[in-house]
């Protein structure tokens, strides 16, 4: 080879004509040659039967109504949740509200054509190609955020304060289970298929009952800054224990309804040699594994994030195949890594936002686009769905305060922790898609739900600051908690 | 109201029988009650004509499937990743090549259930809504990967060297880009279309061949650690300029095949409007904007990082209107925030992983899925894609050599440059995906090309070595450049 001439410094840096001159000379050389090129080539012909793909296709684009519904569902949910942030309303609010505008229950009704546009119906899209890429980004935000929730699962608070947290929190849970259960006894026959038992819906709808959004409980405390304290701690901790507990629960009912009869033990057996694998093998594993990365300086490495992915895709398969839901998965293996770990903040800083802002909008979208709350009509339809609110709120409300009182609490800290209990929020929401994607409940039970959904979480934080204001005094109330 | 009782410390930490009775008391309580309910809920009738979903449905399920893919392409992209590591090539062929493995070139010809399980195919889902909701991902993905690339695009370091760096960019893409042209006059008629144009698939042959992948070329500088020498410094601004030539030319030649005859000046027309309004109005307003956010302590605000990822996908949206990739408006707005501002680090921070390793893997999955490696067969087909890989190779690596040299490089820079300007990696799939998407190129083709992609990225790291060793005393291989 040829050694290295003498010119070494930066080329063109002291002869800049020569880069110049060069420049203009092979765009003319090129631009000449193109031109021949095409003379000769515009004679050619193409030979018969070497046809590829058309090149106009009459299937619709998918990509484009993709980006536009996320564009718009984003973009609204952010004003939306603007507005509301004005009357002391957590952000998620104005998410869950934009899908439903975008949905047949607003824009679908005053203009078809717009909803149309950003997901085709049946007469553009017959295939539903673009709400299955819409269903598609959903489930991957829905499945990434469960692992996110898992995640700021803090074992060691729970166990810190297992005993009255556990009591307040199951009772929490078991009123507005077993009010929903009697619910059942009087909308069963008005608003269910025949294909599905008694015992299954009113499991279903108990579960749905007893739903608290622990994110959003934290989002309400730490907007009132009552986080650190002891309301704030009591709360965190029996969140969380709804949370582990609710879900189990939903598991427990998803898999005795689907799985009609013999099945179900089978799928509980499935359920319960997934749970004790994942806390007996995989955990003390991973809590081995992480710890390597614990110490190292610099980003987490490329083959932990992708065997992180890995690992939780396959955990949600796992649960979906076994019959419960792919969130479950995501959620216990979230859970299972040590919340104060590196991987643990590494993932939660990394993730939170593109899920949030960006995945989990599809996931409001999809909601939106199955909730019909025109299908709640009627004067039968409103009071029904007057009962789900006023049941859902008595329910829990009055199950987590009766518990924090009968357990020591005084009435300010109890009363203000059955306001909070109440919210319910995102999960709600992920509870009742759970039931429509298994059939478990149909449209118009759906559409009654989102509004309890929506309705429980709207009256939260302006309840919680009315209490927090009628006792001035309460000592649970006081920010230097943490620190004494 | 009742003013808080003397209990006020933390309830049940004196009195842990409390709790423990309170708890068995409503269980017993509640079992005995929904046993009750039950009993009478399970004598009921549903009404008929309030039949919902069904409990058993037909449709495929999406979820399912599109998690099962992701995992599969994630965790075999990982492991190919690895292996090939070991022979020093950077990651992302593995997840290309897994892409492939899994698609009808070899896991569909080898084990069809297998293939039909990780995306069914016609039989199970006429409708394709499994392939939607893969290609509704991997479109994210790409948009995201795309505003990452612009926002890594340093405008400041190309404008430095913008002499010489142009010279040889331009000159790298202007060599085969003609050779390109010339080799279609022979390919045409065997490969293409009789609704394609000669002149428009000479151009957009001449365009794929002009690619080079920026990121997999920093990635092989990184590992090679040489970022920081004078051939990494030319090398980059080289790439840069290449990203940006080459998706203006690209841009072009959509517009022109896609709109065939007079409407093609209306998308000219209309993508210079586009990319004036992004320079002149919506860059120096965007900069004021992030301005305010720059020293701000803490992580971006919510609104910011809703409203970046609102603009990006309009902006996606608006190029994807005009007819032209909805890539290249994701570029432009990642291109137009300045590099070094904090919005470009922080959004590069959280986004790089999820997108990465998460995302854009469905965008190797569709590809794999599109790629027909068996399409390549017959000694003609074999001959025709050992012409594009060495036209590739030749126009690339002369183009940059050849004007490097031109301009006053020494032979070891000029050389090892045309080998880093030679690497295509996803760059090149994805300009094949545009192409495929509109039906400039059909599937015989596109399996032709991805085969050069492949080659030509495998290729850059050992040569890229070779030169390396055999130029021991090229001041352009000096890693205190930098300092100096």
């Amino acid at each position: 080879m040829n050694p290295a001439p003498t010119e070494s410094a930066a080329p063109g840096a002291e002869l800049p004509w020569r880069g110049t001159l060069w420049y203009v000379l092979i765009l003319v050389v090129a631009l000449l040659l193109f031109w021949w090129v095409c003379e000769r080539g515009e004679r050619l012909s193409v030979g018969a039967g070497t046809s590829s793909a058309p090149l106009t296709k009459e299937v619709v684009d998918v990509p484009h109504h993709l980006l536009a519904t996320m564009a718009v569902v984003i973009g609204l949910g952010f004003v939306l949740g603007r507005s509301l942030r004005w009357i002391g309303q957590p952000p998620v609010i104005g998410e869950v509200l934009a899908g439903i505008v975008l949905g047949p229950s607003l824009l679908g009704a005053i203009w078809p054509a717009g909803m149309d546009f950003l997901v085709p119906g049946r007469l553009t899209d017959p295939e539903g190609r673009v709400a299955s890429a819409v269903q598609g980004v959903a489930s991957l935000g829905l499945v990434l955020y469960m692992f996110l929730i898992g995640l700021e699962l803090n074992g060691a608070r729970l166990r810190r304060q297992v005993q009255s947290v556990v009591a307040i929190s199951h009772s929490s849970i078991v009123l507005p289970f077993i009010l929903g259960a009697i619910l059942a006894l009087w909308i069963y026959p008005l608003v269910s298929d025949p294909m599905v038992s008694f015992t299954g819906f009113a499991m279903f709808l108990g579960a749905a009952m007893s739903i608290t959004a622990f994110p959003i409980l934290a989002r309400i405390l730490t907007d009132r800054r009552l986080e650190k304290t002891e309301l704030g701690e009591i709360a965190l901790g029996c969140a969380a224990a709804d949370d582990v507990t609710a879900w189990c629960l939903l598991a427990l009912v998803v898999g005795v309804v689907r799985s009609q009869v013999a099945s179900a033990a089978w799928t509980l057996v499935l359920t319960m040699a997934f749970i004790a694998v994942m806390f007996l093998i995989v955990k003390p594993n991973l809590a081995r594994w992480i710890r390597r990365w614990e110490d190292r300086p610099g980003s987490l490495p490329v083959s932990v994030v992708s065997l992180t992915f890995v690992g939780l895709l396959v955990s949600a398969l796992v649960t979906h195949s076994i019959g419960i839901h792919a969130v479950f998965g995501a959620f216990l293996l979230g859970a299972i890594v040590p919340s104060d770990s590196r991987l643990a903040r590494d993932m939660n800083a990394t993730l939170r936002d593109p899920v949030i802002f960006l995945l989990l909008p599809a996931f409001f979208a999809s909601t939106g686009l199955r909730t019909e709350l025109g299908l709640v009509s009627g004067w039968e339809n409103i009071l029904v769905t007057c009962a789900i609110v006023i049941v859902a709120i008595a329910g829990k409300f009055l199950g987590a305060t009766l518990a924090c009182r009968a357990t020591g609490g005084s009435w300010g800290l109890s009363a203000s922790l059955g306001v909070l209990m109440n919210t319910r929020g995102l999960m709600e929401l992920i509870v009742l898609h759970i039931g429509l994607d298994l059939g478990i409940i149909g449209p118009k039970l759906f559409a009654m739900m989102v509004i309890m959904a929506i309705v429980t979480t709207l009256m939260t934080s302006p309840l919680l600051g009315i209490i927090v204001r009628s006792f001035p005094d309460e000592p649970a109330f006081r920010r230097d908690f943490a620190e004494s």
